[in-house]
């Protein structure tokens, strides 16, 4: 069940997992769009993801509330209402067998029949997957904390050009950086605006945590659904958090860090750059806001059962 | 020959041609990516577009040269040198047998065969393919100029974000300013830089003559091939040439303005907004670089001629 495919046309090996294209669910192999979509030719495209912790789907409806605002923004059409979105999603992650998956949707502009350039003649296109959980961090990095490298020499793209709630895979910023980052010893890396402050990672946000107040970018960031657990959390927990502008002193001073994704949940950062962040480890709101998280994941008010044994997903 | 293809899993109808990719030709609709490919997922991905005129590619080094900056720019790998590719490239537009043809060189980020998320140990894909020529313009617009839009509402991603050298994927901004411009009534938009300079548009960049000089920016924008040959015309004709900061005062009290891309040549610009631009037709100077550069197109120090006939190419 967890062998890796191997693709028929190019040879090389995929994860094991299933994905649903064209009305047919499919192994990862055979998974492929077209060379000449937009979707790859423009990133003219946007996705979500969500993941399967211990066979449950965490907080699936406000990922699909948030692909369907993108999807919204971009102007692109997917033929399933939100229902059979949910189905296709469990029945990917049913048919993989995998407890703890990696759920993503996408929906790319597609091509037109006669190649025009017009994107108003594209038929768009929706394709799903599920793939074995993957995270920003492994066990030791969770364990003992992320070593975080500011990167300087590339901001992230603005607002004014793409607008960063609409989930997007327009990457290069953060492809370079953690290139340069690779180059300085980083195991990853954090990147400015154009304003100087704070940004977002590859794949992540971050939170700074100073004199018990839990501080975190707003403008110019993905605004994540982990993200978003964690203030919900710290509503719970009774943290306070400010959501703005994070400028470099504040990062440099903070007493704890961490960074946050559905690919990973909740990750400590124990150095930036060259210095500990704190005591060098992870610190206890970091701890406690990673306990709730994982808490939650048992409770049915933020998760959705898959019905592995089924014909069909549990409803 | 010139039968579209129709895909055997998605049922979309292709543009007849012929891709190669994993050491094999295959028709378009045949042509495909992982959608695990971080060349989707990240975006993270370079190329190059080289077209074919009356069966004679037109400075097919320059873009091969371009390419490979674009390429170690990102660290990315190809496993062909130039001579190869260029094989590959004639190859694919000889079993195309199109004449006049559009041809794509790609490199993806690829994946790694256990699905890290460290782009060092992704297994770069390189992609080529011929497909019918196509233009920006249609022939009525080239005979009496575009309808352009300038669009305020969204910003070139700046080059502090992602390096415009690196000829890439990133067109959120793009797309988005096209749809504003639809809207609007344009047949197609150019926006602006951060600084609130004029940028580019979908897949082309902008001159402005004023005064028998001609103005195009400079910063944050693709140095596209056209753009160059449009400098090596002004060269031999005798045309002063400013790159620089082209603000939006000069663009709109232009002579004349043209748009220069691999896909479509030199066009004309006749409408700004809701202004004729100049007389409203096509200006002089417009006119004099497209006759030069449709003749260099049967010039053997620009093109290389495509061996239809043989089983090998014209070397």
């Amino acid at each position: 069940m967890t062998q890796p495919d191997v693709g028929r046309i190019d040879g090389l090996t995929y994860p094991h997992g299933v994905a649903y294209m064209a009305g047919r669910f499919l192994p990862m192999s055979e998974a492929r769009i077209s060379v000449l979509d937009w979707g790859l030719l423009h990133s003219d495209v946007t996705y979500d993801t969500v993941h399967v912790w211990d066979g449950k789907f965490f907080r699936l409806a406000l990922h699909i509330e948030r692909f369907r605002r993108s999807l919204a923004k971009l102007r692109l059409t997917v033929p399933h209402d939100d229902d059979a979105l949910r189905d296709i999603l469990v029945e990917c992650v049913r048919r993989s067998g995998h407890r703890n998956a990696y759920v993503e949707m996408l929906c790319t502009r597609g091509i037109s029949p006669t190649f025009s350039r017009d994107p108003r003649e594209a038929l768009n296109q929706f394709v799903a997957f599920a793939v074995p959980f993957g995270s920003v961090a492994n066990a030791r990095q969770l364990k003992e904390g992320l070593h975080l490298h500011l990167i300087d020499s590339v901001r992230r793209i603005p607002p004014e050009s793409v607008d960063p709630q609409i989930k997007n895979y327009h990457w290069l910023d953060l492809v370079t950086a953690q290139f340069h980052g690779f180059d300085a010893g980083a195991e990853t890396v954090v990147i400015k605006d154009m304003d100087g402050n704070i940004a977002e990672g590859p794949g992540f946000n971050i939170f700074a945590v100073k004199d018990g107040t839990l501080y975190t970018p707003e403008r110019g960031v993905l605004h994540g659904i982990t993200r978003r657990t964690v203030f919900d959390i710290a509503a719970q927990e009774g943290f306070a958090v400010n959501a703005g502008a994070v400028n470099e002193a504040l990062l440099r001073g903070a007493d704890e860090i961490f960074i946050t994704s559905t690919a990973g949940g909740i990750m400590p950062v124990s150095r930036l750059n060259d210095t500990p962040v704190g005591n060098g480890r992870p610190g206890e709101i970091t701890q406690a806001v990673f306990r709730v998280y994982w808490a939650w994941h048992n409770d049915p008010a933020y998760t959705l059962a898959v019905d592995y044994d089924g014909d069909h997903h549990a409803r």
